[in-house]
Parts: structure tokens; C-alpha cells; sequence
């Protein structure tokens, strides 16, 4: 792997700019499509030439980007910096191991909690759930149970509450202490390290107020759980009714698939949904070893990316998911992506001098419609959008046909606006179109397709990481700000 | 009024960039604040010398923007494209007129609804409120009433249930309608045209879910009221139990203290709440009169908006609310700045060739520290940072020293981080510095102060539009995509 610059398909990749745009035609609409049986990603309104496309595969296969992947399922130390391994390809693998068992002992908690037979202190079964954790154990979980809470509603099953404590601001703690009953509410204190500075305050904030309602210590550990590496200081039997574990292998930002996540899946919905959000990523794993771009989704994703930022000069990409459903998960795509990439030196540890991770920001649409789009249809800066999309609303939503047919004529309609844009006599009212966008879709919102979209992400991302000669799996650039704050407190 | 790169003045400011970064010393972040009682502004961290600081001013003077600001103000059609007034200061202002009488009326309607002499159908009175609204409905409103939550749960007030519904996405109002008692609900329909097909559509699902409990339209129209401009398809007395008025002159994302976001402000927290929210708006609308950048804190703040955009090229700017309780307000500023400047045509109609509008992003911190500030830190590409705090925690929050006192030290210990970096013989432990970082900061966070802050960026919007001699009050880039899908459904 070298550095992106040094690469000569890279290279004649930025002499193809010249070709650029290729005007946008119903072959280019059929054929330039990756497809999965989950995730389909059309990337027709990036108004690429074939050239281009083949330009791309060429830099794929200079980088050597898929056996970069296999190194990280073989198990090699693709965490350069911290000569570490990378295992969330693991937590829904074939061979799950130490992830598997764990992901066992959580759902069989899951389903004592849910059955009722494992309850609080004062035998009264749990109805909320609070996930208490920041980073990466918050974003990804935040983004998995919101993205399937409307699914939920439409099928019968228990649905537990679930509240998000995340924030060092006591105000937050405040907030959700107000709408919970602390006697139906199991907390789970997620930390890999046990010791992050704002979890262990609202752990505290927690078992005070446990305290000041007049419960004794055995009270409060029968609402109190854990998610860590063993032996921490939240790996305490004396406090948590039950601990599990995760280990150093896995970054917080792709915890998702482990416990850090599942746990919460597993109460809020029940097993066999975690499980299908498990199989969901997994099938995106396998489609990612495919070497062709044009059928491998997240690596022609990628190979975008590298187009968008390195060759047409963009400094950030929005993600638009056409579904209420989905308004966390930009969140938690803007920490997998710049807290991944966003950095200045290479898998050896030598400074880079090219653009890496752009900012990624988005909100739902309709909703981001009618707010940041006048930018990014007449901003003089080109912003590529991606979009995610759903065919089908679920069959109980209330109107199915009126309101969904509404929700994707809109997102048609961006995506033709962006590309084709409009002439007019009045400046103020032209759109120069020619505004690269692409569009992720699945037949439905379910647990599979959402675990899909996941993995779909996080191989785009590391892709990315290997194009660019980084390193994705380290985070340097948080500890300065964690050490002056330690020091100042 | 020039384009920008036509000021003289611009180009001596781009000239003295060679000048930059200065050194940040004691007398820096002791003399780079701009004061107001309800806040303070410091830009130490953008690392001006004194001559940039000086040029700026020149800047401000060379644009003639205090004058555009009292043209504004003295009801001149300072929108240029539509040929209309713009009247958002109106509503804060000493002469309120129409504004004012509208908000009596919310007001005392307000006051009938928490008394509970204005009741539902069934005589149960209103404990919820949802804001059916999408853009500039939704945004601003919904970042006033989060915002106070917390204060709200710290006085001895009655705080009614709020949700917001946007999306034409179905789930959005499936998921809110699972979580509401009807029969105590009220809702507010606001559009201004009174055609906004979201809100419509949300509208119908709605009154459809009434039929379908059995409510005659009778029992309906009791639950529902409208903000919106006179004889609209919301302005009818037969199917809402009373209407709010506002008028064409005042854009959706500068709605926020106009009944679009006071009516719903009153109803749940009282009309002392939302007058104090307008008195502190108001305060930093005459702050903004001042010539004198240094003291004029939105206008400090444009200027310093175009030195990071049109001198230092950056593209996006990220906004870091320490307060969990501003979570929602990045999404109003993203609407605010980007609807408002992300444009390439001038104020006369005519294209412009320079960089306006950069992405605006952020989440609360600390949560963002263990998100996407890797990439802050040491991506390469300089991203402006712009911290809100407030130095003093609610008396009756849950541990309000240790908790807050963290908040706080994390807050300037990023500000250090981001200005002074940290040399290392590591590169990939290496932070550059020199990343212009900004602090806006308030003694508490109360309705006074938010709607300081809300009015301190709406003028900062304003002043940088001039600056770059946009029209910030017209959205002609939402448009194309409304006909496309309008023409598809």
C-alpha cells in the first residue's frame, strides 16, 4: 500500500477529470448500480465515464484494498499504530468465538428480562432500558434501536423504552431521570476501559439518586449491568448484577456488532432481531470480498469517496435517509467516518498531504429539503449527497401508499435536481446541476437491511482508510483534549 | 454594497494573511472578547494580530453593514429577489405592531390552555403539545423548547409534553402518535403558505386518526389550532378552534419569535418564558446597532466568518454546544447559515465567483470530543470550531459542581488543544494548533440567554451576508425540488 499521490492509477484517475462530467442517460441510470439482495447503491449521478470506472478498479486493485480486508478477517495486526487486530468483522462471522458466547450470554439476559423472570429490586419487571455511554457506545447503538423502533411498532412484540446518558452535562442525567421510573429501569454502564471520564460521573449521578430514593447497594446492583473488557473497574460483581465483556480488538465507533450494542438490541426487541441485524452485516462482509468494484458495494463507495475529495476537490459529503426512522444514524456515520480517516499520517506513521475524510453531516429527508438544500443545490462548493432510501413503506403505516410515495417522488426528485439541474434566464433561479449524488436503497426498513446499511458503511470507510494509506482503527487525535481535562480537573 | 473580492478593503485583509496565525498570549485572550451583559464572544483562539483585527473593521465599514442592518430595520425591502421587507427584528423590537398583537393572542390562549379553562373535546385538559411543521416550523422552535427543558424542570412551573412532527415520512407521525394520549393533545399546524405538503399530509394522518378514534369533526377542531399568513388553506375557522397570524415578510428559519415558535414556547412553558426570550434577543438586536466591531458581537463574529471562509479557505465550520440541552440547536444554525448564504448570485441578480455559506455541523460536546473531533484535531484540513458554554450549572442540578465543573474544563481544554496543539516525535501523536477556535458564552442558560444566542446568530447570518453581498432572506435552491416532485405525485 502506498500513499494515495504515489499511486500512477491515481494519477491517470485525475486525468480523467477532464471527462468529467458524462452526461446522465437511462444506460447510465441501469447499469451503474452495484446490487445485493439487501442494498442495492446506485451512483449514476456521479456522471461518471466508463473510463472513470475502470480508472477506479485499476486504484482498487493497485492499493490491493481486498486483500488489506483479508489480512484484517485473517486475523493480521491491520491496527498499525497500536499493532493491534481488528475484529467487528467477527461479531457476526462465521466463527464468532469469544464474540459468539458473549452475544449468548447477553441474549439469554435479554430474554430473563423480557420473560419478566429477571426483574428489579422490587419485583416489578423492566420496562426502560438506559444505555449510559459516549462515542462510539452510544452512536451506533443510538442508530440501531432508533432505526428499528418504527419497524417494532408494526409487528407484535415487547418493546422496552430505551433512553440514551451520554453527555458529562448533569442536565442530561437530569433530563432522563425526570421520565423514567427508576424501579422499572435497568442501566447499562458501557465503557470497554471502565475508567472514561463521563460515564463514570453518570454512574455516579445514578447510584446517588438510587441511593437518595432509600435504595441499599444490593438494591441498585440489581438495576445496574455492565459492558467492558474484563477487569476493569466496571468488571465488579459487587455493583452489576451482570458484566459483558468486549476486548481491546474492537474500536468503540465499530462496536455496534458487539455486546456494546446487541445487549441493548436484544432487551429492546428481543433476540431474534439482533440476530437478523447480525446476519444483515455479515452478508454485507461477504459482498464486500468481492475484488469488482462494480459488485462489490462498499468498495465502489469507496473508490467514489476517493474521486469526490482527492479529484474533484470536496471537502465534505451529506447523508440524506429518506425515513424518520434513520435521523440518528448520520450521527453516528459522521464519528465512522472522521474519527476513521479524519487524519494527516499514514499506516507507517509518516505525515500525508492530501485530503482525507471530508465532513459528513446530514438529517432526514424531507426534512434537510427544506433546510441546508439551498446550499447544496446553489452553494458555490460541490457537496456529493448520498441518499438512503426504502421501496416499500411498512404495510401497517397509517396511508402507506399516499405518504411513501410522497417520501421517494422526493428523494427522486433531489437526485434528478442535483444531477441535471435547471436552466433559467434569472441567475438566482438556474441550477448548474452536475452535482454528484448517489443513492443506497432496500426493499424495507428491517433488522437485515439496517444491519446491512451498517456494514455496508463501515467497509465503506475502512476501504477509504486502506485507499488512503491510513490507518482506520486508531484515534490520537482525541487524547490531548482527555489529558488537558484531566489535568485541569 | 460590492461583491466581496471587488472591497478594496478585502484584498488588504487577504493580504495580511502572510501575518497569521499570531502568537496567542495572555493580552490576546484577555483583548479579544467582545462584551455584552448577556454574553461575551471571545476569538483569541482565531489568532489575529492587531492589524487583521483592524483590517476587519475596515471591512465592516468598506460594506456599509450597520447602515444595511438600520435599512432593514426601517422596513426597507432589503430582500432584494422578492422585493420584500424583513421583519423577523419586529417581533422582539420596541414597536412590535401586528407581531405584538399576534402574540397577545398566543399568549393569552396560552395562559386559557395551562389553566386549563381551554380544554379538549372530552374536558381533560391539554398535557401535550406537538408542532406539526417542517424547515423553519420545526428547527428554531424545537431548539427554544429543548433548549429550556432542563431550566424548566428547575423552577416550579407546569411544562407540557412536547413532540415535533416534520417528516412526510408515515413513521413520523406513527411513532408520535404511539406515544401521545390524544384525548390531551393539542396540535399546532404551522405553515406559512399554509401548501407545505409535509404538513399537510401530516395534517390529514392526523385528523384521519381522530375519525378512526370516532371524533366527530367537532370533537377534532377542539385539538387542533394553526399559525399561519390570513386566508390560507389553515386559516379556517370550521376545522381549527383558533388561528395565529404571521406574514409573508419573515422567512421560515428567522420564524423562531414569531408566534411560529412562541405560541408553542408559551403554551408549554408560559408567555413569561417566551417574553424573556424575546427580551434577550432584543438585547442582542440593539447590540447589534454598534459600528464598532469590537463590541458588536454578531458583527465580530461575520467578519471573523469571512476571514476563515475567503482568507483561510475553509469549508465547513463546526458548532459545539456544551449543553446537552442545546442538541437540537446545530440543526437550526445549519438552516439558518445555509439557507441563508449557501448562494452564487449577488444581491443585484448576478453570479459571484467566490467561496460563501461553509457546511455548518455540530453535536453537543462532550459528546462530539469522542466523535468526529479526531478529525479536528488532526485531519488536514482546517476546520473553524465554535464553542457555546454557560459558566454557572442550574442550582438544583444533580452534583452541580463536580459535573459541570468537568463540562467546563473540557470545554477550554479543547480551546487550548485546537489553538496551542502539542509537538510530539510521533506524527500521528502530533496536533498542529492554529485551528481557529471560538468561544460564545453565557453566565446560565435561561430563556433570556437563548434568545440572546438565537438573535446573535440570526445577526451574525445577516451580517455576513452582506459582507458577501448575498440576499439572505430568499431560498430560490429549495424550489426545483419542490416542482419535481410535486410534478411526480
Amino acid at each position: 500500500m502506498r500513499n494515495l499521490t504515489d499511486c500512477p492509477e491515481f494519477q491517470q484517475l485525475a486525468d480523467l477529470r477532464q471527462d468529467w462530467p458524462a452526461p446522465l442517460t437511462p444506460a447510465t441510470i441501469r447499469d451503474q448500480v452495484a446490487r445485493h439482495c439487501l442494498l442495492h447503491f446506485s451512483y449514476a449521478g456521479y456522471l461518471l465515464s466508463p473510463e472513470i470506472r475502470h480508472a477506479l478498479q485499476a486504484l482498487a486493485e493497485s492499493q490491493g484494498v481486498i486483500a488489506a480486508y483479508h489480512a484484517i478477517l485473517d486475523g493480521q495486526a491491520m491496527n498499525t499504530s497500536e499493532n493491534r487486530v481488528v475484529s467487528h468483522h467477527q461479531t457476526r462471522g462465521p466463527n464468532r468465538g469469544f464474540y459468539g458466547k458473549e452475544q449468548a450470554r447477553a441474549d439469554h439476559f435479554a430474554d430473563g428480562v423480557r420473560s419478566g423472570e429477571l426483574h428489579g429490586a422490587f419485583s416489578r419487571p423492566f420496562t426502560t432500558v438506559v444505555q449510559v455511554g459516549i462515542g462510539g457506545s452510544e452512536l451506533g447503538p443510538k442508530a440501531l434501536v432508533e432505526g428499528l423502533h418504527c419497524w417494532a411498532l408494526t409487528q407484535s412484540t415487547l418493546i422496552l423504552e430505551t433512553h440514551f446518558l451520554a453527555n458529562i452535562d448533569p442536565n442530561d442525567f437530569a433530563r432522563i431521570w425526570a421520565q423514567i421510573d427508576p424501579e422499572t429501569t435497568l442501566f447499562i454502564t458501557v465503557s470497554k476501559s471502565g475508567t472514561t471520564l463521563e460515564t463514570a460521573l453518570n454512574l455516579g449521578l445514578i447510584t446517588q439518586a438510587m441511593t437518595d430514593l432509600g435504595w441499599t447497594a444490593a438494591q441498585s446492583r440489581q438495576h445496574l449491568v455492565s459492558v467492558t473488557m474484563p477487569q476493569t473497574a466496571l468488571d465488579d460483581p459487587t455493583s452489576f448484577r451482570d458484566r459483558f465483556y468486549i476486548d481491546a480488538s474492537i474500536g468503540g465507533r465499530y462496536s455496534g456488532t458487539s455486546v456494546v450494542g446487541t445487549l441493548l438490541l436484544s432487551l429492546v426487541y428481543g433476540p431474534v432481531v439482533t440476530a437478523e441485524v447480525l446476519a444483515g452485516a455479515a452478508a454485507l462482509d461477504e459482498n464486500a470480498r468481492l475484488p469488482d468494484c462494480t459488485h462489490n458495494l462498499s468498495l465502489m463507495a469507496a473508490l467514489l469517496g476517493i474521486w469526490e475529495c482527492n479529484v474533484l476537490g470536496c471537502t465534505a459529503r451529506a447523508i440524506i435517509p429518506y425515513s424518520q426512522s434513520l435521523a440518528a444514524f448520520p450521527a453516528h456515520l459522521q464519528q465512522l467516518d472522521c474519527e476513521s480517516n479524519g487524519k494527516s499520517v499514514n499506516r507507517d506513521g509518516q505525515s500525508i498531504d492530501y485530503a482525507t475524510s471530508p465532513v459528513v453531516f446530514g438529517e432526514p429527508g424531507t426534512n434537510s429539503q427544506h433546510s441546508f438544500f439551498q446550499k447544496l443545490h446553489q452553494g458555490p462548493e460541490l457537496v456529493p449527497i448520498q441518499c438512503i432510501g426504502f421501496a416499500k413503506p411498512y404495510a401497517s403505516s397509517p396511508a402507506p401508499g399516499a405518504a411513501h410515495d410522497a417520501l421517494l417522488a422526493s428523494l427522486v426528485a433531489q437526485l434528478v435536481a442535483f444531477s441535471t439541474g435547471q436552466a433559467h434566464s434569472d441567475p438566482n433561479k438556474t441550477f448548474s446541476g452536475h452535482r454528484p449524488c448517489s443513492l443506497v436503497i432496500a426493499p424495507e426498513l428491517t433488522p437485515q437491511t439496517l444491519g446491512a446499511l451498517l456494514a455496508f458503511y463501515e467497509n465503506k470507510i475502512m476501504f477509504e482508510g486502506f485507499l488512503w494509506n491510513l490507518n482506520s482503527f486508531d484515534q490520537e487525535g482525541v487524547q490531548l483534549g482527555k489529558t488537558l481535562a484531566q489535568d485541569a480537573t
